[in-house]
């Protein structure tokens, strides 16, 4: 989730001074809206020390009309309020109609301390987050809007950070050793709340601190256009519906590396995975260890290809490859998470999708054959239909195959002009590559919102496709290696 | 909560054949309007054993057309359906387009069973709820309707049933002896998953069994009552907004024994409660016990005079009363909650409430100032803000003081006579007289769906005020008592 944000910019200091002050008159203007039209809002600002929470609190104070804005902090429990419902603290200091509370941590802080001290268990800390969601959708409900902002940084510049703040006390341990494992342990633990708690009626938005330029910028941007959002909702008598808004300077995709070129002996490499992973699903089988592993990317990206190569590994009996097209009209009938459901693999089989639930969210949602609620609610929908499936035991496994524009184009050409490939390319194809940057946006939400700890994206660069099925091939061995060592 | 539903009618047979087959035409035709509008619907029949779950099941088979309907049990799960994630086998069987599953205790049992059983914790009980309304709140989002129908029995019905059935083995345990304590954790388990799981989108009915007339009436009452109203959302392309329909045959008021009087010395009574409670009160104030004590009820019920026996009792450094009037302006611009939220009583005090919250669901409702959609969610938001009041350790005290109309019409007209009471009444009361089937409607309603194990609701009959006055200082001594040695 976090890592897929890791994308630095860099901006040149007259770019961003122009930039910054359009940004910020327009943030006032929309700000002054606001006011007008009575609506409440909650930013909360939360992230990974030094990503520079303080600093963006105190510039947000500065670029909008701080007589409105609430500052919020909630360090220091008194006495008085430690004997109080919990989230007492947080009613008290909600923004009227027209106010902005700017809350700093707020109702995360406490629970995810407690859980990374170990305070709390597992499902102690999801009824925690529960709680969270069912208090977000109240007051959402009741017409306030809700920004969550992670600010982010990569491992190498929480470690910058530190170095150069040298015997500045940590401010969550003050133990330097352990300041390593509390980057991963925080992650960890908001991987998981943000996880269950973005809704949409409270989305989170995950932006990356690497420069403060970049940074500002981006909260700029998100500030703007979900307060627009929220004026152009209350117009139409709507509740604002979690609009979803990029915070990234330019697609997940963008920053893979495109130059992997399979080199060594393929057929080699092709026949030991082949034969690892032929032992370690019969293996599974035996251990009941069920797998699903599903496929997206691009046309033609290679897709049947890599399916194709895996399935040859798998005994027959023990495997099923599901093609998911348009629904039936009997899947029609249902939610569209029924159809899913239906083929989850009896214990111990393999289940390989091409294309999967992953429709409602990429082609759905640009064709529109899914409404935005629809689509932007199911974020939520899948991420809790992936946690069911891990917890009962189930291995689950996600390929996004990338190839760039120019491949794609040629291996367009190539299917038009190879008889045998013919059938392969259709209008609809070519069709799809003029949305090709509306498909960008909603692979990078799909990316950053569904890859979790318990079921994560692997993108997989598919230019050279020898490349993308020995990885593919290795990856599936590594993890079945991994859970049957779990299963034991 | 159950106990509230606890009415007893008896119905001539004649009336019983006719109503019922009005009633089975009317529930024909209303289906033959739901399969045509493509709505599907789950009706999931839960209750206590004995009630007759099995045979509303075959019933309701038989009264609508079972071409249309899915019936559902989970009675016995396969190995292959174990090794699935739990809600597989309830999404594989979910109806279609126009169809309606009939559910046998569904998506409750397992987790209740669970519980009961001691093979799950508290916190784990809550998550499997919250995954329960998680589930219900897709499908709803997707156009399903759903009725949950808790068939009731009181314990002397309970017993008299197990008695008939005689050797017959217990679908529970099979004990016989373990009967009395299976009605009271079946119960006790279910307040929870209802407290939890009654939400907008998926409510809860609760109807007693006590004969099959009433539950036969009750059930297609309110079957033709829901699907009319989701095909009437449907015309206006709403979501089903969970309105709700009564499943009473009379007010739960109006089962209230009004006859109690005040027997014996009054003076002494109370002088000897008032000692009590201001030990109690001082006691919990070194504890750090916090109490707070509401009340609701008719106009002229004598709230205030019961209001003003208590506080006599308790030192007033370490109380305050709150007087709940409209909402001022500051905090008409945050969630109705908010108000509430602030004044919540410091550790160790005892703070009292004339009126409260629950105007949401009561004045607010019957006078159209919240929208239905506001109220209808207010009950689960009141649950939620009540459970963590109780979870913070506070004592929470609810009364409702009944009067009858008659004794109301009485102390109106003497407060118009009396000059120095002329002050307490008002045009606005008189109006308020004019609407009492709403009002009755709406606490019904309230009481039912808010009398919770955490908080129950102490229905004080207040016809004569000496006895109301003694009750409540009584109940309020064995409940501090009570808290006090559990908190030790």
């Amino acid at each position: 989730m976090f890592e897929l944000a890791e994308q630095n910019i860099s901006i040149g200091k007259d770019e961003y001074n122009h930039r910054l002050n359009d940004l910020r008159i327009a943030l006032f203007n929309t700000q002054r809206d606001m006011i007008e039209q009575k609506i409440p809002a909650v930013i909360l600002v939360e992230g990974i020390p030094g990503a520079g929470r303080g600093e963006l609190v105190n510039l947000l104070n500065e670029w909008m009309d701080a007589r409105h804005i609430k500052n919020r902090t909630f360090w220091k429990v008194s006495g008085e309020t430690k004997q109080k419902p919990e989230y007492w603290r947080y009613w008290n200091v909600l923004p009227a109609k027209g106010e902005i509370g700017l809350f700093f941590g707020g109702w995360y802080s406490v629970p995810v301390k407690k859980f990374i001290s170990g305070k709390s268990s597992d499902v102690e800390f999801e009824r925690a987050m529960n709680n969270a969601v069912q208090f977000e959708k109240m007051l959402s409900e009741d017409g306030l809007l809700i920004i969550k902002i992670w600010l982010h940084l990569s491992e190498n510049d929480y470690r910058k950070v530190m170095k150069k703040r040298g015997g500045e006390p940590d401010p969550l341990s003050g133990d330097k050793e352990s300041r390593r494992s509390i980057y991963a342990d925080l992650l960890k633990s908001y991987e998981k709340a943000i996880r269950i708690t973005d809704t949409s009626v409270a989305r989170w938005y995950i932006i990356n601190s690497h420069s403060s330029a970049q940074r500002n910028i981006s909260v700029l941007e998100l500030l703007i256009s979900a307060m627009t959002n929220a004026l152009k909702m209350k117009k139409q008598k709507k509740p604002s519906n979690g609009e979803l808004f990029s915070t990234l300077p330019e697609h997940v995709l963008g920053k893979v590396n495109m130059e992997h070129k399979f080199e060594g002996d393929y057929g080699k490499a092709f026949k030991k995975f082949r034969e690892s992973i032929n032992c370690l699903t019969l293996n599974a089988y035996e251990k009941g260890l069920s797998t699903i592993i599903l496929f997206e990317g691009w046309d033609a990206a290679g897709k049947g290809g890599a399916i194709r190569r895996l399935t040859s590994a798998i005994d027959a009996r023990i495997r099923q490859t599901i093609q998911i097209a348009a629904p039936t009209d009997e899947e029609k009938t249902h939610h569209y998470l029924w159809r899913f459901w239906r083929h989850i693999p009896q214990a111990g089989h393999v289940t390989i999708y091409d294309r999967s639930w992953y429709g409602r969210v990429l082609v759905e949602r640009v064709e529109r054959f899914a409404s935005s609620d629809e689509w932007s609610r199911a974020y939520e929908e899948i991420n809790h239909f992936e946690t069911q499936l891990a917890e009962s035991g189930c291995l689950l496994l996600k390929f996004w195959l990338h190839i760039s524009q120019d491949e794609q184009l040629k291996r367009f050409k190539e299917r038009e002009e190879l008889e045998w490939k013919h059938y392969k390319i259709t209008p609809e194809d070519w069709r799809n590559r003029e949305k090709v940057e509306d498909y960008f946006s909603a692979t990078d939400d799909m990316l950053i919102r569904t890859s979790t700890e318990i079921a994560p994206w692997r993108i997989i660069p598919a230019n050279d496709k020898r490349y993308a099925r020995i990885e593919v091939m290795r990856i599936v061995c590594e993890e079945l290696k991994r859970s049957l060592k779990v299963k034991k």
